[in-house]
């Protein structure tokens, strides 16, 4: 990492989103995957899709800044993943696990919030327009991945999770 | 960890919440001492001393559990003030460094606004709603500490970063 001046910084947020969103898309398929809900597993897989476009997305601002994605990573992200990896090797009930994977999910989902948040704002600040708008795209996907998974918690997840935690069932 | 319904996953949520606002006591007091800008370091040091108080808010939730806070850890906060701290190892403007201390610090506020939303939400389900009201207490801090810092970052600290970056200076 050579960060000297707010390009140089910008450079190396938008390696961190790289790093993040390349974990995230074999992550999303492994929680699609652990999902009892359908509704939930539909959002991660639709996710996981949007995610692989999101990379797509930051290959092209590679392109443009003439940088390389080499070396990007993000412990933050990887952080995470070991969380919901170890919740996985939990023996939960299923509609629990539904539950700790939105709560595992949505904690990603805000801290791409935060992380294109700020690198929107430094692409601004430096005058790159385009890349700005770009990155606020992928903003404005995790905001409605976030603001999905929210719905489906509170709508039933969070009721069957409880229903099943108190030995009986609402389905 | 050992979790298996809504009640238990509701205290791993706690434990995760404690893990992170422990290891996070520590780093708002780095990242204060490591502020140039005014406004910042203020933010910082006040937003220190209201994580220890949400430190003994979340001691008082063990208690009325009959939890202990043994064992907490939190691998996501771990990975981002390991990233705070190789920002910190860099040799940057110090109006960039700014700059980068309040991306690294509205990531860490996003993913405890999304940790107390999940746990505060499964107080509420599992019907505990004098910890649930305790937990958005805190989510509110929460979203007020990352309010400050937007409100820092676009008054003034990134369009001194950008500045900074171009030679000149706007002080």
């Amino acid at each position: 990492m050579k960060v000297k001046d707010l390009e140089s910084l910008f450079v190396h947020e938008v390696k961190d989103l790289y790093g993040a969103e390349k974990q995230l898309v074999k992550a999303l398929a492994k929680m699609a995957k652990a999902s009892t809900d359908d509704d939930l597993r539909k959002a991660f897989e639709d996710h996981c899709i949007e995610t692989e476009k999101q990379v797509q997305r930051l290959d092209r601002i590679f392109q443009e800044l003439g940088e390389s994605s080499r070396g990007a990573k993000c412990p933050a992200i990887e952080g995470m993943i070991q969380e919901a990896n170890e919740l996985l090797g939990e023996h939960m009930e299923p509609h629990v696990l539904d539950t700790a994977l939105i709560c595992a999910a949505q904690r990603v989902e805000h801290y791409e919030i935060a992380a294109y948040g700020c690198t929107r704002a430094l692409a601004q600040q430096l005058g790159k327009d385009d890349l700005a708008e770009e990155l606020q795209r992928t903003l404005d996907e995790e905001k409605k991945a976030n603001e999905k998974l929210s719905q489906i918690a509170l709508s039933h997840v969070n009721q069957e999770a409880m229903a099943a935690s108190q030995g009986g069932r609402n389905e």
